[in-house]
């Protein structure tokens, strides 16, 4: 039991619930409430020094889930979802993206920017390093894919079904919602699934062995 | 409210309290009821195809935790933490590992080869170009991050702390556990705070204002 007298079978019953949707009913949207608690699940994730380098674009207007459905080849689940959830990741972390950060922090928990000149600098020499060694992208993306593993758990545990979907192509998807400092990497249908008509809804999963995903020393 | 009665207010509550924990107490460690429950979250999260290409090296031996410390640059709460958690992706994949995934899927789903054999040809498509595109170890790691997110909500939600920590030398923890095929990517302690004597346990949480993270259309 946890604090919150939530138990560990109700957690597994909602993770072994959960399945990537492969047709959504068409009639179903979330209600505003339960868009609140997913939506505040991608913004309460936790970030690499807190620095939040994505976004996610809530697209709930049916035109455009038509207009981007090409991009992502066709997929029915962009239309027939509630909520398709673009998520996108910040191609590059500046010096002053990190100041931003830090005058929130000043903000927020009411410091001194002194007190943070330390945070600071290390922030920009991480930043700085992962520009010149090229791997600001990859560590941008993971951040981003963490919020959707809250996204996608807190979905499960409301009853509330989804679909990840990396099948689609960045540049279109883009292009179509004008992102430039940022890259759509993931683009996730929230709604409810149409059991009857959806041929993956009554599979088992598929999980390696306990034994090969879980090495214990 | 979700199909098991657990409430928004419930989940909200829960990702509120949870924070990147900087001094665990030593004394308390995870049942093994509910560290089997933090084993299934990783277990049941979600990755492209369904390849899981990673595995989570659980640590408890306190002469193993000493022995990573200083490869992460002596951050305490590797020893003092209840199990500590080394996120690895895999850095490959081949055509024996898709193998080795449709053979699981036959077993699993009692399904012939030849109804799989599209979605291995499609799989192998996708392994080989981002191995030829040298961009297989951001793909893989990026599912791992996934998964980290499913442990550190569960973790939350049982009300159970946890501190994912990037601060460390990959090649340091690789070669003191012995990981070949896969890299370390996250270190993640899981055990309960010390509330008393952690400087960042009553700081509020740093977020950007909503509309910068959500853009809803």
């Amino acid at each position: 039991m946890g604090r919150n007298g939530i138990s560990n079978e109700t957690i597994l019953e909602q993770l072994n619930w959960r399945y990537a949707v492969k047709k959504f009913d068409a009639a179903r949207k979330v209600s505003d409430e339960d868009w609140n608690t997913l939506e505040q699940s991608l913004i309460l994730a936790p970030s690499s020094y807190g620095l939040q380098p994505y976004k996610f674009v809530v697209v709930t207007d049916e035109k455009l889930k038509a207009e981007l459905t090409p991009a992502a080849y066709g997929q029915t689940q962009i239309v027939d979802c509630s909520h398709l959830v673009v998520v996108a990741y910040k191609k590059v972390l500046t010096d002053a993206d990190i100041e931003h950060f830090v005058e929130r922090n000043m903000e927020v928990r009411n410091q001194p920017h002194e007190q943070l000149a330390d945070y600071e600098n290390t922030m920009k020499g991480s930043a700085k390093k992962a520009v010149s060694e090229n791997t600001i992208e990859t560590w941008n993306s993971r951040q981003a894919y963490l919020a959707l593993g809250f996204l996608l758990e807190t979905a499960a545990i409301l009853g509330i079904d989804a679909c990840p979907m990396e099948g689609f192509n960045p540049a279109e998807v883009n292009r179509i919602l004008g992102l430039e400092d940022y890259s759509a990497v993931t683009l996730c249908a929230v709604g409810y699934r149409d059991a009857e008509n959806d041929w993956l809804a009554n599979l088992p999963k598929v999980r390696f062995p306990k034994e090969e995903l879980i090495d214990r020393r």
